[in-house]
C-alpha cells in the first residue's frame, strides 16, 4: 500500500524536533506532494516583475517529515524513487543576488515553461530550443543532529537542497541518518536541470512523486551516495556537446569562466539575450571537472548538449 | 596531403622561441608522433619500483611545433582531431606527491593494461574489470606569449596539458593563438580517462594522431573550447552509475571525499586494494559539479560507471 503525505505537511526549514506527518516502516511507498521552490507563489501568468515581490521566507518548502520505524543515527536511508505525476508548465528566474554569475546578472528575469505531462517531454524555449523533462527533486533529505531550524538552502551530508539532477525514477539514493526515524522531506520540484544549476534555478514545477524507503542497519555513508539505473546524459547527448572551459587554480573561478563563456557562445548563436542562455544553460548544460590534478591549475568545463537546437 | 611530424621532434616545456619543425598552411593534415608521459621510460615489464628511477626532466615531452602559417595573436587556431594509430599496451601509475589525494597515497603503484590496438577495444583489470578504450592526447597546445620555457605540466589559456577526456576523434577544438605561427605541440597519449584524472595518470600510451589543422582570424576564444561530434559518455554509460559526493564550502574539499568513498565502494565491492580503485577511478571514473549555486555549499560528485564490472 502506498501512503500519501499531502502538501498540507510543508515545513520551512529543517528541525529534528518537528513532528512526524506521517510514520512508514522500512519497505513503505510513500507518495509525496512535492512543492516547487516558490510554494505556488509564482504561476504561469508570472513574469520578472513578480520577483521583487517573492516571500523569501516561504522558499523551498519541504513536504514531511516521514518518520522511517527503526531508523537510528549510523543507519542509511535507502529511497529509491519510484513515479513522478507532473503537472504541464514549469519557471525559470534569475533572481538577484543569487545564482554563480549573480555578479554579472544583477536583474530579474523569468521564464515559463509549456510541457506534455508526461517524462521524457520536451519543453520549448523560443524558436528553436527544446529542453528534454526529467524529474527530480532538488531537495531531498533527513533531519540533521543540529538542534533548532536549520535552514532550507543549505545542502548538508543527510542531503536537503542538493539540486543534483541524476536523482531521478529508478535511482536509489543513500542518506546517512543522524536522528532516530530519519525524518525524510521532499521538496523543490525540478522538471529539468544541467549538473550545477547554475542560474540558481531549474525548471521550477511542482509534482508528486512516490519513493520506496528502506533501511541498510549501520551504512550510513560519508555523504549522500546514489545508483543510477542507467545513462545519465543519454536523454540529451545525441548531437554532441559546445564545451568551453575555464583553466586556473580555482575551480569556483574557472565555473565561472566556462558559463561566462558559455552564455556568449549560445546567446550569438542563437540569437537570445545573454540573461536568456543563462536560465537555458542552467537547465540543460553541465559542469565537469574535467582536470584536477595539474597543478597549480585545474580545468572546469561548461557542456551544452546541441540536441536543444538540433533538427 | 598528410604532413607528418616524428619522434625526434620533441621538446620539454612551452617556448615561443623554439624553431618549428614543421611549417603548414591553414586546412592542412599532419600525424604527430605522440609520445607517453614517461616519454619511453616505462615499458610493458615496468613496476611500481622503477617510479623512483623516473627522471622528471624527460617527462611529458611534447612532439612540435608546428607553425602554422599565417597564425596571429587573437587568432583561433582550429584543431579537428582526425584518427589515432594505438599500440596494444599502457601504463597507469599512482606517483608519489602527485594525484588528487596524494597525501592519502604515499606509495608508488604502477598497472600495466594490454589492449587490442582498436579506438572501442576493451582494457582488462584484475578479474572482471573493462575499461573501453577512446584515445585522446592529454597535452594539446599552442606556445604562450611568457618568453622563456614554460613548465610543461600546468594547462593554460593556450591549451596544453588540459588532460581532458574529450578531446578525441571527432572533436574540433579551439585555441586561442598568443604568438605568430601559433606553435601547435601535442603529446601525453592516453587511451582512457574519467573527467578529472584523479590519481594524476590515464591509461598513458603513445600513438600516432592526425589533426587538421584552420585559423578563425580574430575568433580566439577566452579560454579552450571545444566541439564534439556525439555523445562523451555512451561507450561507457549503459550499466548506469555508482556516484558519491562531496558536500561544503570549497569545491577542491567536495572532489576529494567523493573520489575517497568511490575508492572505498570501488575496492570494497569487487575485492581490490585501495591504491588499485584509485587508478581505475582515475581511467573512468567521472567528477561533474552537480550543484553551484546553494551557498555556502556546493556538490561535487564522483560518479563510476557500472559497465567496467557488468557482465
Amino acid at each position: 500500500m502506498v501512503k500519501n503525505i499531502h502538501k498540507d505537511h510543508r515545513h520551512y526549514g529543517w528541525d529534528n524536533s518537528l513532528r512526524p506527518a506521517l510514520t512508514v516502516a522500512p519497505g513503505d511507498a510513500v507518495t509525496f506532494d512535492v512543492p516547487d521552490a516558490s510554494g505556488g507563489q509564482f504561476t504561469p501568468e508570472s513574469r520578472a516583475e513578480d520577483i521583487a515581490a517573492l516571500d523569501f521566507s516561504n522558499v523551498n518548502p519541504v513536504t514531511g517529515p516521514v518518520r522511517v520505524d527503526g531508523a537510528e543515527p549510523g543507519d542509511a536511508l535507502k529511497i529509491t524513487l519510484l513515479e513522478f505525476e507532473l503537472i504541464d508548465w514549469g519557471w525559470t528566474a534569475i533572481i538577484p543576488g543569487f545564482g554563480l554569475l549573480a555578479d554579472d546578472f544583477p536583474d530579474p528575469a523569468m521564464h515559463i515553461w509549456r510541457f506534455a505531462p508526461q517524462t521524457g517531454a520536451l519543453a520549448e524555449y523560443g524558436p528553436g530550443g527544446r529542453v528534454p523533462i526529467r524529474p527530480f527533486p532538488g531537495t531531498i533529505g533527513l533531519a540533521p543532529a543540529a538542534k533548532g531550524v536549520q535552514e532550507v538552502i543549505i545542502p548538508r551530508r543527510v542531503g536537503g537542497n542538493m539540486d543534483t539532477r541524476d536523482l531521478t525514477a529508478g535511482t536509489v539514493l543513500y542518506l546517512p541518518v543522524e536522528v532516530p526515524g530519519a525524518l525524510l522531506s521532499i521538496g523543490d520540484g525540478h522538471a529539468a536541470q544541467g549538473d550545477g544549476e547554475v542560474c540558481g534555478t531549474a525548471i521550477e514545477s511542482p509534482f508528486k512523486l512516490t519513493v520506496k524507503v528502506e533501511l541498510e542497519k549501520g551504512g550510513a555513508p560519508p555523504f549522500p551516495r546514489f545508483t543510477t539505473p542507467g545513462p545519465v546524459t543519454r536523454h540529451i547527448d545525441g548531437a554532441g556537446y559546445e564545451a568551453t572551459t575555464g583553466v586556473g587554480p580555482d575551480l569556483m573561478a574557472s565555473a565561472r569562466a566556462a558559463v561566462a563563456a558559455m552564455i556568449d557562445l549560445v546567446s550569438g548563436r542563437y540569437g537570445m539575450s545573454a540573461p536568456e542562455a543563462y536560465m537555458l544553460c542552467s537547465v540543460c548544460a553541465d559542469l565537469r571537472i574535467t582536470e584536477i590534478v595539474d597543478a597549480p591549475n585545474w580545468i572546469v568545463a561548461c557542456h551544452f548538449p546541441l540536441s536543444v537546437f538540433a533538427g
